[in-house]
């Protein structure tokens, strides 16, 4: 499938669920009065929306974020090698189709039953440690050396890098941990996780304001992310058909962080200190320049007294494509919470997940630039890391990884 | 407001909420569609449905249970007594009313900035340390005693108990975690988060089966629950308003229960074996002896070879009202899901929340005989448990806890 025509059917679906109005919202407000009250709820376009599969890029990049997501990553286990490889993702892969299509796992366990598949997509990627192990280093991307390091990071080995990774997004929590779980039970004896992590986006329909999420320090992200109609959005996330190594056409990079928020530090300081350290207006994310959300932000602007409107470290001017040579990423987080540290503040912030064709053209350049002048990161703390090869989509009867494992 | 009135306000509110359609479910799918679109959403009756605060009992007891929900018990602080417990309460009690009605706190962090309330409730509950360090240990009411050991549990006591109890519920994760933050924030200095638990149902319109929630374990959880249309609903669930003490009338007991789920060892036995656990079909919840989820378990029945249909340890039996002198809770749980534990299993379960006029006439008798008789105790760990005395609702003007500090 063309990039083209899988554009066009995520449209078409989309129009499709809008279509279904009538039975749509009724179910959805009977399907949560239905926890006490037993009335008949229907499936709304909630838990109808299907995501494909196959094509030419994975799903769940240019997905629009579920509410639901679990990261995971997997190491394989002592002995498994190609041969291992090869039966997982091919596993891996015809498990994903059926699961996003709404079907049930061969060895169903009813969690997610009764319920639509709900915008599942199940995203499968490769890590530096994976090519050792299946004896596929020479076919290994540069681009997967171990990213720099970063002067601020703070990272702990056991939630950061892997062999394997999983991107599992739904609207349903109970969809979601279905997927993993079956997904888990398929890598049983071949690969074993090494950490999993837990996020969450606002819920389609809690707001009415046509804007980006907000994150839990509560300012609008994502503003600037790229979309699918820039012109070069594709050159920004894919790696090209021709691109090197080959089996990497149509694939993506995926960066991911564990950024944990101060919040209690954060919370502390008025809305104009936190509107100076980013460098945009707390109640609708427009520039301190002025206009709204997506006006650009004029990084020569001055105030009375000549000095920058926005501040020299402020999160908006250091992370600029401007001043990064034109570096770009697609963003594409969930929120985490995992309940309260020791000292008493919350274990929480942001799961950063971030796509690009080079993450040296990419993810580095941005942190690089971050981790020295951010006014940001005195409230934020990236705790774990990792960067895996996301090869491009399966096509029918295809799994993902089959070219460079077959080719 | 008497309970007739507000039990038509929930009505009246379910019905306008599916009354906007048109509106409705088209803004679902483009605010779903808005996170990489810009679209131009709208806020459904996810959104925008709200629970009163004020009235005969507190929110969230028979409030449909929401998506997302925060359970967290709190320690007064050393040196905090009574004057502090009261501003305290009233603090939570206006802020409670606010957040509800959709409005931001004064504080407002920005978080829960743009979504409606999504059907938020906040609950306030007493635990037995409360009446200690305010000097009512006069006041407290004899079912606060704790409760009894049972053989199978395996407590934490860092995340049981508490002198406080704040229950935290809304159909949008950034609602429910603003709420959270701005309740804190308005306890500092006067009480410090002792543990905070957090958990998940399904989402509205993920389904269009009229059923009863499924638990993690893939089973129809709390098809035999009460309903407020039984004639003995209110006497089971709530002190009446002639109760014993006095400022416990229109309250309830709440029982919190942190239970994991051995889901590989679950997952791991055949369907059979799981019906005959618990004496319903998992497809449908439908007990093993015949007809549908709602039909009445026949613990009479022997199959053709004279054996009981519904074994001696089956969950159904052992729970069943029938058998534990009609002893009935309301049961509201959230599941949960805090990650992987070192031996690779899933650190996930159930947030065990029931509610009765009395715990020695509710949750006391069933765990004692489920303690001693269930199948089910093989695949559960209770970990933690708490126990707390939550007040009548407040009228207007009113705060939780009033008629007990001023009384």
């Amino acid at each position: 499938m063309t990039e083209i025509s899988r554009r066009r059917l995520l449209t078409t679906a989309g129009t499709a669920g809008a279509a279904g109005l009538a039975l749509g919202t009724a179910g959805g407000a009977l399907a949560h009065a239905a926890t006490t009250t037993r009335g008949a709820p229907a499936l709304t376009s909630l838990g109808s929306t299907t995501v494909a599969f196959h094509g030419t890029h994975q799903p769940g990049i240019t997905t629009p974020a579920q509410t639901h997501g679990h990261l995971v990553a997997l190491d394989l286990a002592p002995g498994a090698g190609r041969r291992q490889a090869v039966e997982l993702l091919r596993g891996w892969s015809g498990l994903a189709a059926r699961l996003m299509a709404g079907e049930a796992p061969d060895d169903d366990t009813s969690v997610a039953r009764d319920a639509g598949p709900s915008s599942l997509t199940v995203t499968i990627g490769l890590g530096h440690g994976f090519f050792d192990a299946t004896d596929l280093v020479d076919a290994r991307p540069t681009a997967l050396d171990p990213l720099p390091a970063f002067s601020n990071d703070a990272l702990d080995p056991d939630r950061s890098d892997g062999d394997l990774w999983l991107q599992i997004g739904a609207d349903d929590a109970l969809v979601a941990f279905g997927a993993l779980r079956a997904l888990q039970r398929a890598a049983a004896g071949t690969a074993a996780v090494r950490w999993q992590m837990t996020g969450f986006n606002r819920s389609p329909g809690a707001t009415a304001r046509p804007m980006t999420n907000r994150n839990l320090m509560g300012q609008v992200d994502g503003t600037n992310n790229p979309g699918p109609a820039d012109d070069d959005f594709d050159e920004r996330v894919f790696v090209p058909a021709d691109g090197d190594p080959a089996w990497m056409a149509g694939g993506s990079y995926a960066v991911v962080r564990r950024i944990r928020m101060l919040l209690d530090d954060w919370e502390r300081r008025t809305v104009g200190e936190q509107e100076r350290v980013i460098g945009r207006r707390k109640s609708d994310g427009a520039p301190l320049t002025g206009g709204e959300e997506t006006t650009p932000v004029d990084l020569e602007a001055v105030d009375d007294d000549g000095r920058p409107v926005i501040g020299a470290n402020a999160h908006v001017r250091v992370s600029a494509p401007e001043t990064n040579g034109g570096a770009a990423m697609l963003r594409r987080p969930f929120s985490f919470h995992d309940g309260f540290r020791g000292d008493g503040g919350p274990d929480a912030g942001l799961l950063f997940v971030c796509w690009q064709a080079d993450p040296l053209r990419g993810f580095v350049p941005v942190q690089r630039k971050l981790d020295r002048g951010d006014a940001l990161s005195e409230f934020v703390r990236h705790e774990a890391s990792a960067l895996f090869a996301v090869p491009g989509g399966a096509a029918e009867g295809e799994y993902v990884g089959q070219r460079l494992l077959e080719g």
